[in-house]
């Protein structure tokens, strides 16, 4: 097991990454307040690894309740969190009484934003099941629930009292589910580390293998990117936006084509290219840094082709995006592989790109 | 107009408290970070004194968009926070628009929680129009909707950039809106300041007649004991709790009723008497200070005797209280009048006093 501290202004908070951990109840109970706590997890999750957890739990003295929630993107509102609090409220849960996430970016975030509104805020857990929360959603504190004009738009900064990413979780993982972990994978590569980037071109077959040493190689280095950067910047005055590489666009897919029906890491992915493809467009990256991109997403399983919601739908979509000031969108683009930064971008370029004039022809140039 | 700052760790703001400060627009524009707002209002307060808020706003070149709520604690809920966030999503709002809450306690609450959610979290100033929200409830970041089986169940602690308490605005308060803010008036004197109790003892006429000078006097020296209390104890882990006098016990009147049949304050002077019978009959004080304390709630208009919800539904609805540690109920109670203190009591004696052994015979004794 390796652990990774992210370190902020107000706390602090282990990441453990390893195999084997989600029997360690011990990892968790020593971050608890209170011998009790409620397990949030889905109809998927919960039974591959639920009573594995409380069993773990149990033995070191910890009594969990539990509840379970339906899967998927569009189960990520306010009538689903809610079910939370009542399971809470009905289980006479109090302020010291922690939440556990068990389960992938959408457990994770509605727990965590569960646990930041109820009766205030009550302690939470992070124990991610799927690539993609391991290696991004589960760190960092951001929790929300969607609205149906926008993609968390509705949430709070949350930091969890520490995150258990167990490799051996992932065998389970269906190959669609690890292909949209890999998006963001490839994201940590694209805006901050060409070095890695460059690991991942040679590695993306092991890693869709589920080669375990591999995958722990590249939740660590994530997470430890991410710690760095949400150290630097919590609630995302600055250099954290930059982890929204491919999410301006991804989350227009997302809304536009109705939550869970493109799965989150596979929207980044079309995202990603929109925002490559719009970085060349400004002179900014080569083809060649485009074709590698689009390369890798394609090595990694994921569809680089983003779907056609049309020039205004797109642009109305992305005006509610929470990077916007003073009605204006900005962009996290590429300057190079491994270097992005936040910028606006001519309405007219973004709008050839997404009425496909420039889409995808990066492999065909 | 007088200045107290309210000074965290983090943060700080201003409390202004004076007359004419509605018009003052530049008070609030100062601390805008975009010349954009939403203010958030209901249709009672809104035809009284919205568009000269928006007038004063658009003075100083701050562009106003609005939001106006039905009135009433029962309309603290999820579906009504909602119609903010739809009015934000729909004029395309972004992190630094700011939300401006004008109105009392439930606007206050509602408007800072959305403030705290959307986009996970954008800046809000509180216009408090009620003596209650001026008092209490606009001070210190307390944000929260209601739950069916608790009260102020979902929320966050959330600080405003700036309060603004505008004794005009109590003006055209209902005879009953204002009793209830006398209610957390005298909450003040009876948790931690003796003389001052005094002082509402001799001036309570005053100030039910609304003399200008003696309802600033009384804001002025609450918001100072609450920015005090506030600033060593954000987070209510310790010190803050005591705030809740009288609370325990109103928060389960008022959901045990209905939200929205007794008001707020009601249920918290009701409340407090609880509180000082309980610690009467811990012989911690003596019937006089019962007396005393049950002499000036009926002087300040308030109920001074709790509606009878069976004492097991007492104990259910307080065990949601936001106190509670490993099951136990814990109560906020007097040592004296001016000495409050967070403590257990035995059931036994809390439901001989919920069963009416113990109410309201200070006056017959």
């Amino acid at each position: 097991m390796r652990t990774l501290d992210l370190v902020l202004p107000d706390t602090r908070y282990p990441i453990h990454i390893g195999q084997g951990l989600l029997d360690q109840g011990g990892l968790i109970a020593r971050v608890l307040p209170q011998q009790k706590a409620m397990i949030v997890s889905n109809e998927t999750v919960a039974p591959l690894y639920l009573e594995r957890l409380r069993a773990a739990l149990a033995r070191e003295g910890v009594e969990t309740l539990t509840v379970v929630l339906p899967d998927g993107e569009d189960y990520k509102d306010w009538a689903t969190l809610n079910r939370i609090f009542d399971a809470l409220l009905k289980a006479g849960c109090e302020r010291k009484t922690a939440l556990i996430a068990l389960g992938g970016g959408v457990v994770g975030d509605m727990t965590g934003f569960a646990a930041a509104c109820y009766q205030r805020g009550v302690p939470f857990v992070q124990v991610p099941t799927t690539l993609l929360a391991q290696v991004d959603s589960s760190v960092g504190g951001k929790t929300a629930i969607n609205h149906p004009q926008g993609k968390n738009m509705i949430g709070a900064f949350y930091q969890p009292r520490a995150v258990i990413a167990d490799m051996d979780l992932l065998d389970t993982l269906p190959d669609r589910e690890l292909s949209a972990g890999l998006a963001e994978v490839v994201k940590y590569g694209l805006l901050g580390d060409a070095a890695f980037f460059g690991w991942l071109e040679d590695n993306m077959a092991l890693l869709r293998a589920r080669d375990k040493q591999a995958l722990a190689y590249a939740v660590e280095h994530c997470c430890r990117m991410k710690a760095d950067i949400v150290g630097q910047d919590e609630k995302e005055q600055g250099v954290r936006a930059l982890l929204n590489l491919g999410h301006t666009f991804g989350h227009a897919i997302e809304a536009g084509l109705g939550f869970g029906v493109w799965l989150h890491g596979e929207a980044v992915a079309a995202g990603m290219l929109l925002a490559a493809d719009t970085s060349r467009a400004l002179g900014w990256i080569s083809n060649d840094d485009v074709v590698r991109t689009e390369t890798l997403l394609a090595a990694a399983g994921l569809p680089t082709r983003a779907p056609d919601l049309g020039a205004e739908r797109w642009m109305s979509l992305m005006s509610h995006d929470k990077k916007a000031e003073n009605g204006s969108v900005r962009y996290v683009l590429l300057k190079e592989i491994g270097y992005a930064v936040v910028a606006n971008a001519p309405t007219d370029i973004v709008n050839s790109i997404l009425c496909g004039k420039f889409i995808q022809h990066s492999l065909k140039v």
